[in-house]
């Protein structure tokens, strides 16, 4: 069996077990009934997630997964291709958006090569940088396929690998992305899978007028055209109108999964990879935690579809890399600390509520 | 010229200076224009608040104010009026949700006695707690005023010197509360600040029903109806109709705007401190964070009133002691990062947009 496949199988749902212990000491905190409301949620996923009621949250790392993208000939970026690159420098060297949250959340980061058009061999030496490199970025969507089902595979379970191997150091991961022009490819995935218009869906990025939108509309009505993904079919999509950031970030949210741990992921990028990983294994869905509501307007279509109608944080982010991860992060660290740290009224012997 | 006044006179809007300096350089961070949107605008605050483009947000401290109300006897709330000392112990011991949420944060806690029917003098040696009390709670507001116009400005001028003692050893405040009873005297003063219906702004507090509701906004409309604070005056309104812990709230904001100081403001009550504090000085908005957007209906149009029309968090708190503010205090570091700990353009030699 492949990786892919065997990963799959051991995603289960999380425990209700432990999901019931949660509820019932968060009931007996010293406090109005659930009056920490979301937070006390998380805390019962947390626990479900793990299968403890000490969900560990301490080590946490945010995985920024780069890649190329073809579509970019159609001027669908305000951004030129070679950011792509120099964003990774610059992840790496630790000046970029995603660091300043990460330090301030006491996270860790990786930039990982899975699919940027440049050579990082002057990278080899940096511990936020690795290579996993499948291709020099996809192919133009607006004319064909972005890779083959083969390099699908490849993307996902690059990830799947990287996320086993970090899961023996880290118990919460955070999906990050760098990808000129990767917007489009997740516009064209939010499409298929949510299955409204691409009209409804479809955003700025990184800051186009209404002409530059109108015509960013029409290239992803294109892509769906030309390459009619199976909406069914997770490795399809990828394949069909993906990207190897995307795939990547899937795989990272399978492999979590497979090993029980809270998956926060960033924005609308990161969510096109979880739809994919949701398409790979709707079980994926139990580990997902979403970070934050993106200025983009299809992102809460595809949030509703992962079962997260009120994302944690909503302040008008749209930088990806895993910024919004790594600030959700610490109220992850937060709801872990409601379930272990506050009193019950027996504890503190306070009075209770009239019934 | 008594503490209340000098403190007012010290306090001053935002330095633009500051702001445009901060401006400029989170414009050429390298990353889209204003790509991390709010937490952009809470870093030109606070460069402003601070006047300095490197604003201290490290050492951080949550006060927690006490107190008893005297209408808890019209039966407004579920929980009985001795849950405000056992809540002061809890604090005090470490155990209350302040405290979980807190440590998350790295801030440090007090809870304060300015109005509690208890006698902690077995606390005396306790880092967590302080007593600046200034009667054993308020009388009922249902059948006259709260307290004394002399009570009212000790009340605020505790908070004051409170905030200028800890602004040599703090550089974020944020404010929290205790106290059985204080949904009802918060949703008083906000009606008689916004000007808005009391049916509209009143809420289940700790968990009433739809009776026990009814009963509260007749209660509510009682209180205006027989004290009749004047809008304008801000002690008025405090000595008529407020709580001692929602004086001393208001003074810790006006002595952190005195001293510059950031003051993150929790929940529904201690946003009615905020009301009373900018009726006394208008020039505080400029130091107030909103921390959340509460459950409590009023809030909304507390916050909107303080020039907060986007509060940082949304998470269906309900909980007060200052929880949401302890949460949120994790944002105004990430904003401050953000600030200092990101690479421009030219800095990491990153292309920037086509313009």
């Amino acid at each position: 069996m492949n990786l892919l496949e065997q990963t799959c199988r051991e995603i289960f749902p999380q425990d209700n077990d432990a999901r019931s212990q949660a509820r019932a000491r968060l009931e007996q905190l010293t406090m109005p009934h659930w009056a920490l409301g979301d937070v006390m949620d998380l805390a019962v996923d947390l626990a479900g997630m793990s299968k403890s009621i000490e969900p560990a949250v301490e080590k946490k790392i945010i995985v920024t997964m780069a890649g190329d993208h073809g579509v970019v000939a159609e001027g669908v970026s305000k951004f030129p291709a070679e950011v792509t690159p120099q964003m990774v420098y610059n992840i790496a060297s630790g000046g970029a958006g995603i660091n300043a949250l990460a330090r301030q959340a006491g996270a860790d980061v990786i930039v990982v090569d899975i699919g940027v058009n440049a050579d990082f061999s002057d990278l080899s030496g940096s511990e936020r940088f690795i290579s996993r490199k499948i291709a020099p970025g996809t192919n133009n969507i607006a004319a064909g396929p972005a890779m083959s089902i083969a390099n699908a595979r490849k993307a996902v379970e690059a990830g799947i690998q990287l996320a086993l191997d970090l899961a023996q150091s880290y118990d919460v991961f955070g999906t990050g992305e760098m990808g000129i022009g990767n917007t489009t490819p997740s516009s064209a995935i939010a499409a298929v899978v949510t299955g409204k218009p691409v009209r409804e869906l479809t955003g700025r990025g990184t800051g186009l007028d209404d002409e530059q939108l109108g015509r960013k509309i029409a290239i992803i009505e294109k892509v769906l055209e030309i390459n009619k993904p199976d909406p069914q079919n997770g490795l399809d999509i990828l394949a069909k109108i993906g990207g190897y950031e995307i795939g990547g970030i899937a795989g990272l949210i399978l492999g979590a999964a497979a090993r029980r741990k809270p998956v926060v992921v960033d924005g609308f990028i990161s969510t096109a990879g979880a739809l994919i990983a949701f398409k790979l294994e709707p079980f994926v869905r139990d580990y997902i935690i979403c970070s934050h509501r993106s200025v983009e307007p299809g992102h809460k279509y595809m949030q509703e579809t992962l079962g997260c109608a009120r994302p944690l944080l909503d302040l008008n982010f749209r930088l990806g890399e895993g910024t919004g991860a790594a600030l959700a992060m610490n109220i992850v660290e937060a709801a872990r600390r409601v379930l272990t740290d506050v009193a019950t009224f027996a504890e503190a012997a306070v009075a209770q509520a009239d019934k």
